[in-house]
């Protein structure tokens, strides 16, 4: 980590508000939302450029003091989720704050006019009374299931299957995501929809409620990729099988160090740059003979996986990592070794202040740590250097008076 | 599965094309792409009105039949990630198809210009040759890694430390993800970049080059939830902990009749309904004197998770599932059976046609099957009833004359 604190670009979120940075510039968004998927989908804008207002309770809401923390105190789920917001409390249990809320919400501007919740909300500030107000509103609203019915995201990944695909072959039981992945897509869906809302708005004039749940986010993602038609078609759901990609070659190798590498050859080319590499163009010449198989075509690599990987195994296995990322370094080879995120941080240049995306930013309650911009990278707003858009959190309520004061 | 394939409704892209439904209607896209994370934006902005074009080559592209496949036939996997585009075949390995294609991305219209690719086209693709050709264009392209290095799903999830935090605590090497996650949140991620770039352009006439890698993707969302700064700063990566939802109290339940269950309490609410239902106040609140644990503060549910689960798994073993189901129906219990694909699609009526996301709809070389619309449902275009967006696949290269040779 040696290195990172003392780079010092720490922009921050006024001075990206008052400039109208990124391709979002002059959108304003309101939110009154929790955990992970709508949180994520206005920070996502804010870090394009968009004015991004948090509502929150005095004391903070559901998840403002969620694992994990830093050692100074703060969330950093609470504060990684919603960086380069502004924060506003209000008490919307109470009449008078609903109604500050709706009229911030509404105030009148061409980019205004534009709420994400996840939250049950009445009163002032459903989509209903908020067009009343403002008629060209757009809200968009969250729920888990598309009847309204509670989900998360680990019920949702029980619920549709990905749990009985995942993990080692004599595992019986269901193996869950270690990353709320379902969230994660929900929350660049949501971000999709306001964006697509807001089009239609500035060419129509119409405002409009957009809803999603995070129940159909999963489940047409998994049509997206032909596993629910291929269950429906074949009668059985894809079985697990460790770490084998489905369909292609590619598994993990153990290293003669006792690492591990995930080698894959999804093209012709990089199949072709593989087998070259590990100088096994003769042996594999002789197991297609063997098994009578077109290696030329992936999913004939992909029926004896088993006796290519033996093959390579041997290859790998001789080998430490050093030797291998050697062997491979200026070669089309698709690989990777595996990582836990500390050496990824220790290892990886991509997720260091070496990639133009992070920067180190110093977060209130938290200190420098590195801070990625959006992966997304923008020729009229971004150089080759580092890129705008790593904001820190805010802190609880700072921009209230700002905000509701009519400052700004 | 009785009863979806007599649904009836199979709306075709040419109607919607004609009638620019949806809140993306004007919108014109054309791509040169393979696999999942670039066809599957375009394939979410199709579904909300864009008119997508995809160019293959004559005999289809890289992925053009991978796995699964249907039993007529069809690659499962690239029907469900092209549908709702027009299909255009033309061998961008010739200049003077290169031309064409170039031609077609910058034909007039304030809607056109827009170019999505994944692969390393040269010569007249090029975004310098496009904007030379039409100075607002919008060219999108998808690297593996910020330096253009070849990376996929698999090899990034390998590198990010993902597969050494999933899975059974016992298991020592890597566990690969089921789904290519970070695929499909690169997917939205491009969608999302691209109607930011058509937002700016439409108010200042600019058009520019968007770029991103999958591996800032993933890199990104794992900053996004606190993962990356949280081993910053703790200079240790979390471990895997098998079906623990971390920081919260969730795990997965064996019930009487051999299913499995997730049960997680996040809110306050989702815990008092749980202990309300399983009638374990009194003796969850002994536990909590036990351990001088504050169970209403989720962090402490979760520092004494075994202990609960204990308690709770004793409930739990006792009943089958139906009497499970039947106990938490009408609560605020967040819970879950596990299933495979199969089981979700015979039980889960959010996974049928009574979800008005999912239409059957009839697509070349595969039939009638299961097919969502979007996620997102749009109040000015989408009523309670099924949505539009439920599209079919393209023939390959059906849409060649059609788009080619002017018509339309």
């Amino acid at each position: 980590m040696t290195g990172r604190a003392d780079s010092g670009t720490q922009p921050s979120a006024g001075a990206r508000d008052a400039a109208g940075q990124g391709p979002l510039g002059g959108l304003r968004i309101v939110e009154s939302t929790a955990f992970i998927a709508a949180p994520l989908s206005t920070m996502s804008l804010a870090q394009l450029g968009a004015e991004v207002i948090r509502l929150d309770a005095p004391e903070g809401g559901l998840d403002y003091r969620r694992y994990p923390h830093a050692p100074a105190g703060a969330s950093l789920y609470w504060s990684f989720l919603n960086r380069g917001k502004r924060s506003v409390t209000l008490d919307l249990r109470r009449q008078e704050d609903r109604e500050r809320a709706a009229a911030l919400i509404c105030a009148p501007g061409e980019g205004n006019g534009i709420f994400v919740t996840n939250l049950p909300l009445k009163g002032e500030l459903t989509f209903e009374a908020l067009a009343a107000r403002r008629p060209d509103v757009i809200v968009l609203s969250l729920d888990g299931s598309p009847d309204g019915a509670t989900a998360i995201d680990y019920t949702v990944n029980a619920a549709c299957g990905v749990a009985m695909m995942t993990g080692p072959q004599g595992v019986a039981g269901p193996v869950n995501n270690a990353m709320p992945f379902w969230d994660v897509i929900c929350g660049k869906t949501i971000a999709l929809g306001l964006l697509a809302a807001e089009r239609e708005r500035r060419l129509t004039g119409r405002g409009q409620h957009v809803k999603l749940s995070l129940s159909d986010v999963a489940m047409a993602s998994m049509a997206n990729v032909g596993i629910l038609a291929e269950a429906e078609l074949t009668g059985a759901s894809r079985p697990r099988d460790g770490n084998w990609i489905y369909g292609t070659f590619g598994t993990d190798f153990p290293t003669s160090d006792g690492a591990r590498i995930m080698l894959v050859a999804v093209t012709g080319k990089q199949w072709q740059a593989l087998i070259a590499v590990m100088g096994l163009e003769a042996r594999m010449q002789a197991l297609a003979t063997a098994f009578a198989a077109d290696l030329t075509r992936e999913e004939e690599r992909y029926r004896i996986r088993h006796a290519i990987a033996a093959l390579m195994g041997e290859w790998v296995a001789a080998r430490n990592l050093d030797e291998i990322a050697a062997a491979f370094a200026g070669t089309a080879v698709c690989w990777s070794p595996f990582r836990d995120v500390a050496q990824m941080l220790a290892q990886d240049w991509r997720a260091s202040i070496r990639n133009p995306m992070f920067q180190t930013v110093d977060h209130p309650g938290i200190g420098p740590v590195l801070t990625p911009a959006s992966p997304l990278r923008f020729s009229n707003h971004d150089g080759e250097g580092a890129r705008a858009g790593a904001h820190p959190a805010p802190v609880l309520g700072a921009d209230t008076a700002g905000v509701l004061g009519g400052g700004d």
